[in-house]
């Protein structure tokens, strides 16, 4: 299937005075419903995650990553908005798997919160960039700027290299932690590509032709884990 | 004692060249470790108060108070740094008064956290008002940014007077939750007042000058409850 099918076409689609294409509108509202509520939480969590901090230093690094994932939500909000869709109502398929997700990966301390961060903020960018390339240019643009990097991630970086040196048992307790938060993601990942047929087909560029490709879906989900274990890496951790 | 002591005196004393103005300079620190602490606290309350809301847009208005509160933190803290105090050091004193209002002010429901967030603000932007008129100019110009109106309180009136109207008993209820805020805030204020005497001088404009001038500053207090007054019936509520 693939995205031969012309994503110039499905732009004009947008004209007012262009033939709609319903299920590419309707699974582009999905993904900016999920996206939104996706962001939304993230910054409810990590804000939450915050007070785990040894300092108010500490503390404030992870409220800037809230505080960002913030400003990506209203993008994305004030878009569904514009394409005339109810942000509320786009948001409501995700609320379960996303609020699931973070009631299962609460983190118990403050290592853990930012190995969650990390890796939470790793995986909604891999995430933006596998979607991009099967998305019309305004579309496309629009999750472009909710991926860029909210630039803050490093220093969760220092900090947990730093304990793992200070106290090496550290990094087993954390590598452990990060296969559980993939494990997690993966699994509420396949719950919504499940229920959200027309969304997961648009994941793998072949909304309108006949479903989802789930061969194609096995790929994207594989190189997100591949780039997940590059970051366990990155972070001192065996994944 | 007053003001009259001449602040641009004062200011002149955070040039190099200045004859340094010691008691002056640990009264500001004092007083940005207190507004930093107080802001990124207030973070943190907001983002988890926003939980409580019925909808996601409802709890991303009440977000986007969050987000203008970590903006002033990040000023603040910033500018901390600059005059060469360490954030931390200057906050520590106020973690315990500050921890403690919120811990005996946390919300039960969505309109008691509405009522805190609109509360809340408006004694910030008071008490911002109130400490400008006695600092150096440098340090007012910072203070009245900080101040800058968060500009999202207004849906926070608009939803509790509906809800009043709705359910009038429920004004009974938010009444007596807003003199509990109030009551907590004076409570930690003066806590506060006695534990850092200098700070206390400075806010009613006679650091330096022999004490707390305890009148003026008991002046203090009853304009802020009385603008408290002001806003809860701007809630439709009785203060």
């Amino acid at each position: 299937m693939g995205a031969a099918l012309g994503y110039a076409d499905r732009m004009a689609s947008w004209e007012p005075d262009g033939e709609p294409d319903v299920a590419y509108r309707a699974a582009v509202v999905d993904l900016l419903g999920l996206l939104a509520y996706g962001e939304i939480t993230a910054f409810e969590r990590l804000a939450a995650d915050a007070r785990l901090a040894p300092t108010v230093m500490d503390k404030a690094s992870l409220a800037q990553m809230a505080v960002a994932e913030f400003a990506h939500f209203t993008l994305v909000r004030d878009h569904l908005a514009g394409i005339g869709a109810d942000p509320d109502v786009a948001m409501a398929p995700f609320v379960a798997a996303l609020d699931e997700f973070h009631e299962r990966t609460a983190p118990a301390d403050w290592l853990e919160g930012l190995v969650k961060a990390y890796v939470g903020d790793g995986i909604a960018t891999d995430f933006y960039r596998e979607i991009a390339t099967h998305l019309d240019p305004q579309t496309r643009e629009l999750a472009l700027s909710a991926m860029t990097d909210t630039g803050h991630a490093q220093f969760a970086v220092d900090r947990v290299r730093t304990a793992i040196e200070v106290t090496p048992s550290v990094g087993g307790r954390l590598a452990l932690w990060g296969r559980r938060l993939v494990g997690e993601a993966l699994s509420q990942a396949q719950r919504v590509a499940v229920e959200r047929d027309a969304l997961a087909a648009l994941l793998v560029g072949g909304v309108g032709v006949g479903g989802v490709d789930l061969v194609e879906l096995g790929r994207m989900f594989t190189r997100m884990t591949e780039a997940h274990t590059r970051r366990m890496g990155t972070l001192g951790l065996s994944a």
